[in-house]
Formats: C-alpha cells, sequence, structure tokens
C-alpha cells in the first residue's frame, strides 16, 4: 500500500463540517485502492488566532511542510473581520500560500449537467463551458512592496500597495499555465491589463516569449476588463486561463460563479516542490455553520484534485469525482443547489450518500 | 436661446460615424428646445497620432477646456497597438481625464425591457436591473507611481505599478457616489480588497466615515471578488456602485455585459470643476469600422447625459432618451441587438430613425 502524510485544515465556520465529509471520503477510497492515509489535524484562521492569538502559528506550517499534501476547508468569519489585517484569518491563509511557496492556484469552473439549472446564465449560453483559471498566488499586488498606510508631510494619509511582477515569476507561472493547457483545450488565454499597466506590459511579453517553446497551443490575450465581459457574454470560448493574483482573484470568482453553484468547485494549489494545498473556491459560510446545511461536495472535489495533482493516483481520484456525479444522478441535494423533484439532505447525510456509492 | 461650445472628438473606428448621428440628434434637439450648440472637432487617440504624432495634442486639451462638455466617441485600434504605451491612443484617453481632472465616472448598466433577450442571463435574473457604478477615475493604480519596468541588480526585469489613494481622493469620490445615489435607490455599496490590500482599508475607512453624513443612504461594503461574483448571481441587489479606477474598470464592464448590448450604454466623467466628459462604454470596433454597421445609441445616450449633467437641460435629456426608446419599439435594430421580427438597419438609418420621431 502507498502512504501518505495529510494534514487537515479545517479552520472556521462550516469548515470542520465538510472536511469531516471528505475525510470519510478519502477513508473509503483509501480501502478501496490500498492507500493508507495518516491525518494531522492543525489549526488555521480564526479557529488558530482564538487559540494562539496568531492565523498560522508555527506549529501548523511545520505540519504542513511535512506533509505530502494539506486539505484545506475555509477560513474567516464576521467575528474576526475587526482585527488588524496581519491577525485576520486571511492572514493565515496569505501566509500559508507564501510559506510553502504555493505560485500556482488551479481554480477549474466546470458545468455540471445535473447542475445546469443553477446557473444564472442562459443554458445555451453555459452548457459545456469548462474553464481552468491558472492564477498566480504568491505575487503581485498580494505581496509587493511598499505596502501600508503613510502619512504625507502634510498630516494625509495615503493607502498604498504595489503590483510587481519579476520575469521568473511570469516564466514560471506561464510554463504551469501552458503545460495545464496542453493537457485540456490546447487554448491559453492570458489576461492582463497591458494597455495601462507597466507590470502587465512584462507580463504580456514573458507569456509571449515562452509561447515558442509551446506551439501547439493557441494564445490569446486580453485585458481584464474585456476578460471579466467575455466570461459573461460568452463563456465557452476560454479553455485556460493565465493571470496575476489579483486578477485571477476577481475572474476565478465570476468564472466559478457562471456554474450556479460555487458549493461544488475544488482549487489546487501548487509549488515547486513542497506539498499542495487543495480547497474548496466557497468560503466559511458563518451563517450556517453548524446546522448541517453545508454542500461538501467542493471539499470532496478538493480531495479528489489532491489524489490527483498530489499523490499521484488518478483511478482514486476518479472513483471519487464519478461519485459526486452519481449522488448528484440520484438526485441528492443540499440546500444551495436544490431545485424541484431532488431530494434535499444535510452536510453529513450528503457524506452518507457518497460513501455508499 | 441657451448657447453651449461643445468639443466633439470622434477619435477612431466607429468614432465618426456614430459621432455624426449623435450630432445630428443634438441639432434637432437644440432646435426643438431653443438650445445653441457651437461645436467644435478635434483630434485623439490614433487619428490625432496619424496626424500630430501624439495621442492628445496640446491643442485638443486647450479645445476641451474651454467647453462647456466634451462629446467623445471611442479610441483605439489594432494599427497602433504595437507602439510605446505613452504614444498609443489610450495615452491620449488617460491623459484627458488627467487633463481635465475627470475624477468621477458614471457608468449606468440598465436593462431597457425591449432588449432584455440580447442578456447572457435569464430574463428573470436581470428583469428591471438598473445599476450605476461610480468610479474613480484620476487615482489609483492607473496613475500610482512609482511605475515601469525596472531592472534589478542580477539582471531581471520587473514591472511595478503602485495603487495609491489619499484620505482626499477617497472623501471626493466616496462624495459623487452618496449624492448619486440619494438621487437613485439609496443604496450605496463600496467594492474594495479590504481583506487584503492596505489601500483597500484606508478606502473602506473613508466611505465608513463619510456615510455618517449620508444617514438615509444604506451603506454595504464587498469584496472585489465578492461582487465580480454576485454581479453574476443577482445583479437587482445593486443600486449605485463606488469602486476604485481598476475595479471599477473591471466592474463597470462585467455590469454592463449583463445587458447584453453594451452598444447602448453611455458615461459621463466629471470634475470637480470644468467640462466633462460624455462617451459610450464600448470601444472604437476596428473590424466593423466605416461599414455603416455601427449602432450609434450609446453614443446618443452619452450625449443625453451631457444634456443632463452638464448643460443642465433635464427637458432635452429626456426627449433624447424617449427617442431612442422609441426607435426600439418601432423595431429598428442594429446588427449588435439584432432579433428576429426586428428591422434590420445600419447606423445611418439609426441615425434618421431618431430625428424622424
Ligand atoms: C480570503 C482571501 C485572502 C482570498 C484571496 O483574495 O486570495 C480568497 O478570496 C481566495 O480567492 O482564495
Ligand atoms: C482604454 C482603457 C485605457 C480604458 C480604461 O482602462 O480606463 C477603458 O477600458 C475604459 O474603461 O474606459
Amino acid at each position: 500500500t502507498d502512504n501518505y502524510r495529510i494534514t487537515l485544515l479545517p479552520g472556521d465556520g462550516i469548515g470542520p463540517e465538510i472536511m469531516a465529509v471528505a475525510v470519510d471520503v478519502l477513508k473509503v477510497v483509501g480501502k478501496r485502492f490500498g492507500i493508507n492515509f495518516e491525518f494531522q489535524t492543525a489549526l488555521i484562521g480564526g479557529a488558530a488566532i482564538d487559540e494562539t492569538g496568531e492565523p498560522l502559528p508555527v506549529a501548523t506550517l511545520d505540519a504542513c511542510r511535512n506533509s505530502d499534501a494539506v486539505l484545506l476547508a475555509a477560513i474567516g468569519g464576521y467575528k474576526w473581520d475587526s482585527l488588524p489585517s496581519n491577525l485576520r484569518p486571511e492572514a493565515g491563509l496569505l501566509g500559508l500560500r507564501a510559506g510553502l511557496e504555493l505560485f500556482a492556484n488551479l481554480r477549474p469552473a466546470k458545468i455540471l449537467p445535473q447542475l445546469i439549472d443553477a446557473s444564472t446564465l442562459k443554458r445555451e449560453v453555459v452548457e459545456g463551458v469548462d474553464i481552468m483559471v491558472v492564477r498566480e498566488l504568491t505575487g503581485g499586488i498580494y505581496f509587493g512592496k511598499p505596502k501600508g498606510i503613510f502619512t504625507s508631510e502634510t498630516g494625509e494619509k495615503r493607502g498604498v500597495n504595489t503590483m510587481v511582477y519579476s520575469e521568473s515569476e511570469i516564466e514560471r507561472i506561464g510554463r504551469v499555465a501552458f503545460e495545464t493547457s496542453k493537457k485540456r483545450g490546447g487554448k491559453l488565454c492570458s489576461v492582463d491589463k497591458a494597455n495601462v499597466l507597466d507590470v502587465s506590459q512584462l507580463w504580456r511579453e514573458g507569456i509571449t516569449k515562452l509561447s515558442a517553446e509551446y506551439p501547439d497551443i493557441e494564445l490569446s490575450h486580453l485585458y481584464v476588463d474585456n476578460a471579466a465581459m467575455q466570461l459573461v457574454r460568452s463563456p465557452k470560448q476560454f479553455d485556460t486561463i493565465v493571470t496575476g493574483n489579483l486578477f485571477g482573484d476577481i475572474l476565478s470568482d465570476a468564472a466559478a460563479m457562471l456554474t450556479g453553484s460555487i458549493g461544488m468547485l475544488p482549487s489546487a494549489s501548487l509549488g515547486a516542490s513542497g506539498p499542495g494545498v487543495f480547497e474548496p473556491v466557497h468560503g466559511s459560510a458563518p451563517d450556517i455553520a453548524g446546522q448541517d446545511k453545508a454542500n461538501p461536495l467542493a471539499q470532496v472535489l478538493s480531495a479528489a484534485m489532491m489524489l490527483r495533482y498530489a499523490l499521484n493516483q488518478p483511478t482514486a481520484a476518479d472513483a471519487v469525482e464519478d461519485a459526486v456525479l452519481e449522488v448528484l444522478q440520484q438526485g441528492y441535494r443540499t440546500g444551495d443547489i436544490m431545485s424541484t423533484g431532488m431530494k434535499l439532505v444535510g452536510c453529513r447525510a450528503m457524506g452518507d450518500a457518497l460513501i455508499h456509492i
């Protein structure tokens, strides 16, 4: 049997509930495919702040570093919203990304035929949509310096952040994007704001230069405002999208919402070496936490991505993804994706349905 | 009769065609309502580059300064895309915004009942959508310094732009937004990325502080990624949105595309004093330029915004807007908004229909 050490970061809000389901599912597939998981649970986000005073305790980062992969649920909540920014749950997430050098964030937005009516867009516009957003995750305006709130000589405050990308940062995320689109539809759209931003001009140059190594990939460029528009106008035109940290944050959420069911979408954050982090695209949904109402499927699909990308267990990953499609086919729905004629279930019951497939 | 001096900036692509229609319409309403327009035409964008070597000749900025209002059509085209950024058509537009201190950009995204089927979103999701995006236009990452492409000691290039807002910049755009939402539904949503960016924290503080002066306006805050998502999920929740230059660029285009007919959307850019600039949201569409295919209605509606906001001629503005609704009601459609059973017309014929209302 294959042995893997997995760090679980349940975090806040609905995190612990959906994590429990994903772990149950992993245990079942482990048994079926001869994979042995050694799980360890660590604190992050608000839960870590409450217990230790900081959103990313050193012990957590160490645990992650000593793992084959990290499965994260969700962080944040109203409770911690008024803390200074370096002590907020989000700082734990950003610290994890930086600490593990997770520079590549893969966010699929795929319409499932069973859930197509959940989309606010017309069926003919979204049918077959299958987009992968490759977002740079450890650079850009999220981490650039100078940053802060400064007081000028006149006594007026100025808020400052810096969007910066170096040639090597652009090249390494570009490479992940070209390789990703090679395994998909062979079309890559790079998104920037090169008609206004210098950093985007360097970005466009870098991606264009790299494209010489990938003659079979059809590369295009869009300005970010136009990309936001095209996602709404005709999302089927997209296969793989590559973009910087901030634009990726915005566009991957817009793309996710096209599917109408953000409770279904997983993501992977990968570094050059070391463990990757796998987590749902949705947040911690504090309003329904602890009520057994959460949709655990994005968390389960994140575990599938972990099996595929981190543990190289494609057969087990397929089995998990098939099980998700099968419970949907059988009509099981949590509240967020409920529609008439379907069977409304809670988080735990959805988990039970999954492990009995 | 009232006398106004209007500078016309037809610019590039379809610009001259749609401007001609707007001028015809203005002449007709001028006659009807006793308004006398003195039009002067000036160069901007690619047209200016071709003639003078620069995208915003001094003569153009002077002409604009000496006007009561500026009516702009569109700038840019493939032809000038490979020029260095400070010599591209876009630099002319940014120069105009900075030169006239047009810090407030108003971008309405309103669904017209006649065109509701043009939206890619379901009828029940977009019916009644009426959003006004108030975008800060002379600050943020568009103008912040340092900016440029720098070479580090190791010889590696880094692209850098700076997102910066001062308290006074936030206050003055905030004030425009609160005043705007007062004249509308009384709901204001401020969009930022305060969970990551320092500049957004100052933004949120500034808008919150200002809200004390507007107790009747219901203020909310959204992170930009969530805002992009909510625009797709349930756009009717929005009344007025206020945000910075870059987020406004992205979100106003996404909001515009919800209507399905970006060829219909006008915008206004206003300063503290001096003339405002009124222009369609859409671009210069070089692919259909000179073919009498363009939709002139956004340009005509921009002229209506000019009548309303710059010239204080609400009756004339109403007449122009009513005429646009009436030609749609009569079934006239340009190619971009065509649907079965309607009368397909070109740019000029649409103009003729308008002035015969
Ligand atoms: C919580 C926040 C810091 C984070 C981000 O902006 O990256 C989230 O929006 C995401 O996309 O993972
Ligand atoms: C052409 C470009 C510089 C401009 C912008 O980014 O502001 C355009 O997208 C707009 O929104 O008016």
